[in-house]
This record gives C-alpha cells, structure tokens and sequence, in this order.
C-alpha cells in the first residue's frame, strides 16, 4: 500500500497539473508493485476553505460536479493500465433529494478504472460565520455538509475498505463504526493546518495528535491505516506533513520526511488485524453494548 | 495528583502489610500537598485470575465482603486525617437483586474517609475456562461478574472523576462514555502481564500499548488521566510498569521508573481540558450520533 503525500497546491494550479503531479507518484507506486494508493483530502485544489467566499460560482469552482470528470480522467485510466486500486478526496457537488448540496468527499475506485466506494465526511470541523479576526477561516460547517452515507465498508476483494476524511481521524467513533464491519484498511487524507489561531498553546502538538488519533484508531480496532497529507506552505498556510502507514498494532511502519510530493509506501499483511481482532479486541467476546447508550443519546 | 504503583504482593501476603505499604505511599503524597492518590487494580491481594481455584471458599478469600473493613481502615482514617481522596481497586463479594456476585471494583473515597463513588468493571479480559496449556491463567471472565453500573461520574466539588480498571482502558466506548458527563479526570489501575502466551508477538509492545490507550482517552476526551500499575515479578508473573499521568493534551507528564512500589505526581490544572473541549472536541458542535448507531447495536 502507498499513500501519496501532496506539497502545496496553489489557488492559480490547474486540476489538469494537479493530477500530473498526481499521477507522478502514481507510476512511482506501480514501479514498487503497490495495490493501492491514498491521495489527500480535496487533492485537486488548494484548500479553499480558508478563505471567505461569498460569490456561489466562485465558490462551485472548487467542487467537482461530475465524477470522473474529463481532468481527472487520466487517473482513472492509470488505475486501470497499472492495475492499482486508489482513494481520492475532493469536494463535491451532488443532487440529492434535499437538492443541491455540496460534501467533502472520498472515493475508492478499482483496478478496472470504476468507482467502487464512496464517502462523504461526517466530522466537519472549523465554524460557519465568517470570523475575520482569524488569520485564516476554516469554513468546512459552511462548505460542506455533513455526510449522509454513514461510515461504509468496501469489500473489493482481496480487502476490506473503509475510509475517514481528516478530522474524522479523531474521531474513535468513525473508527469503530468502521472495526465493526470488520475493515482492514481506514484510509484517508487530511488539510490540517499547524497553527491553530483559536488554542495555539497546542500548535507543537499539531504532529503527535494526529499520529496519536492514527495509531490508536488502528490498534483499538485492528486495521491498517493510512493517512495523505497535503502538507507545505500553501497560499501563505501552513499544512501538516508526517503522512504515514500504520500497523494493527499500533506501530507507525512508514512517514512521509518531507512537505512535498512524496509516496511512501509499505507492505500490508492484512492477516495481521486477526492478531488484534481475535484476541484483546474481539468486540464478541468483550464489548458491553448494553452499556454504551450515552455515545448515541443526542 | 499522585499515582501509587505497588511492586509486585505475595500470595501469601496479609491485606495489612499491603495496606501498611500502600500507607507509607499515602504519607508521600501527603507530603507532596497532593489531594487525590490513584492505587491499583485488585490492590489488595496478589493478581489471583492467574491461578485456576475451584475451591469457592479459597476463592472468596481474595474479595472484600465489606468495605471498609477492619484490614482497611487505616487507609480510611489516613485519607480523613491528611485530607486526601483516594480510588482503591479492589475484588467485591455483593450481594445484589442477582444474589451473590463477585466483581472487580474500584470505589472512590473522599477527604471525609466517606466512600463517594463505585464502579465495577465492564471490560473483564481473558477467558471462562481452564486452559491447562497456558504458562498463567487469566480467568477474570470466570471470576467475575460484568458491572452494572455502567460508567458513572462523580462531582466531588473540586473535580468530576471516572474510573476505569484495567483492560477498560483500551475500549474508547468507557472514555466517551465519561468524556460526555464531562469527567476531567479519569483514574484507575492494572495489572497487566507483560506476556500474553496466546499473542506473544506483541509482548515487546505492552507498554506501547497502554500508554497508547492512555494518551488517546485522555486526549479525545479532554480530561487527565491516572494509570497505577502493580508491577514486577509477582509469583513468577512479569507485570507492567509505566504507572503514568496523562495531561488532556494526551502527554505523558508523570511515568514511574520502577517495577516496585513508586508514588508519582502532577499538578494537574482542570482547566486544561476546556482547550480541548471547547474546540477540536466540542461534542455539541461536532459529534454525529445519528451516524453511531452500530456502536450500540447487538
């Protein structure tokens, strides 16, 4: 498996030069003989929500109304010439029947090209209003929705998939929502940035929470995981890198060492979560439901 | 906040010379002007799941029937006279709606020497039956019942604290269910062997596993967390160390460095965890429990 950390992606940068950067670490991933491949959160563009916009079109500009579309075509063809499965976050413009509505989302699509899972993110973090005393917003609550598809697992076979969208990562709800399906890989990417302008105290620790959320979420539930960074300065914000492969114990087995394009890649022995699944996490053999009502009380 | 690790207690070890040892850590932290101390899981006897016993009264003799009781009592009266609360772990003969029930519990005793809170555990590891092939028994699931008190949170005025026992804390379903009563501390204590016959693999990982657990619990909840471990060789068994407080950050911020009795301190400023809860981990403005539903489900 490899996870396709990107550098920064420019306001002015083309999806077109986006997804050639993308397929870049793609041929990169089918020369180590990689199945899979994750890209970041909203890998096409920049991260448009730290800006305040008001012009809808301008807005519209960053979603993707059809999927694939004729720019991001050349992924899926890789995917199916190089016989490599890969998940891709990007935002989303869907008709629904509550309308037009716009998500963050993921989705998984084969080795034949075809997509095959989709997810659209449930923890948005950030605020609605605009709060011009920031140095930056982080208008996901105004951008996107929150995602209507629940916490899905994909069987494609030789494994099965589940996917999270950055702060979800946080979140050992997701994790377990997807650890009872039993999936052996959660897999997603992430736009965070590293300095928090509301709790900057905790800024240094932007690095140790989310590899903490990983590594916990991947041993309290016996699944690989594996997080893309966009990472860099991009438009004047600075994005955390240490993109990385998790085992089901717990242990962090590859991270990215730049904040740029850069793939990493390990060897994934899905029979590995059986070691946790079997023993100190059997949810069967140990989990108490019947005491667990206040996590779905509203 | 103090942590009192206890080194390994003979089987043939009198509850009043542990509770004379656990006393002398007690003066320590009295010393130190700490008000709360945190023992061990089952602190009173030697780790008795490792031994199949079949004689019921040979059994018996490792639970308190009554608590206080005389062999206790010095803790009670320390705990007025120094004016220190204290969570003791401990195994509990009750008699319930149920009859005659055997659990592993920790109860919380305030400054009055007055027990102010009761937990037993939910989350009871190991196995029902006897499996000679082991090196060590682990047999809490046949000597003890499932708690029914779920996961309750006591206001003692000066702070809201949960308590967890052991293998508890590898389960974010206990800390959540804490973290949404608003617990800001979250103590208890241990007794893990460092080998697992049935996942030796992972033996090298035994600390690295709960200092994971402890981190994530605290962290994702926003509270401090206490970890205190009975250690050492105790009856030819290795037990973990790495007693520990956790700040709501998740960073470790006290760690014992023996495998024999050790108290542990911190000052521990409550509202710390309001960095966290108000923002990254504002369940009100995050959470999606319309999307938990399989957490609770059968």
């Amino acid at each position: 498996m490899s996870v396709a950390q990107l550098g920064p992606i420019a306001r002015a940068e083309s999806r077109k030069q986006v997804v050639s950067r993308m397929l870049e670490l793609f041929r990169e991933a089918a020369a180590l003989r990689s199945e899979f491949v994750v890209f970041p959160e909203l890998a096409l563009t920049t991260f448009f929500p730290r800006w305040y916009i008001t012009d809808e079109s301008e807005l519209d500009a960053f979603y993707e109304a059809e999927m694939p579309n004729s720019d991001v075509m050349p992924l899926f063809e890789a995917a199916r010439e190089l016989s490599i499965r890969f998940c891709l976050g990007y935002g989303e413009i869907a008709s629904t029947d509550a309308g037009y509505q716009r998500f963050n989302t993921s989705i998984l699509v084969n080795q034949k090209g075809e997509i095959c899972g989709k997810y659209r993110k449930v923890h948005l973090p950030g605020h609605y209003e605009h709060e011009p005393e920031r140095p930056f917003q982080h208008l996901e609550k105004r951008y996107f929705e929150v995602g209507d598809l629940g916490f899905p697992v994909f069987d494609v076979g030789t494994a099965r998939i589940g996917m999270y969208i950055c702060n979800d990562r946080r979140w050992p709800e997701l994790w377990r929502s997807l650890g009872l399906q039993g999936a052996e890989i959660i897999c997603g990417g992430y736009n965070t940035p590293t300095h928090n302008p509301v709790v900057p105290q905790h800024d240094h620790l932007a690095s140790f929470h989310h590899l903490l959320s990983m590594q916990a979420g991947a041993y309290q539930n016996g699944a690989w995981a594996a997080a893309a960074a966009k990472a860099g300065i991009e438009e004047g914000c600075s994005l955390l890198a240490h993109s990385c492969i998790v085992a089901p114990t717990g242990e962090i087995v590859a991270l990215s060492s730049t904040v740029e394009d850069e793939l990493i890649t390990a060897t994934c022995d899905l029979d590995l979560c059986r070691d946790l699944r079997d023993h100190i996490f059997n949810f069967a053999a140990h989990r108490q439901p019947q005491h667990y009502g206040r996590i779905t009380a509203r």
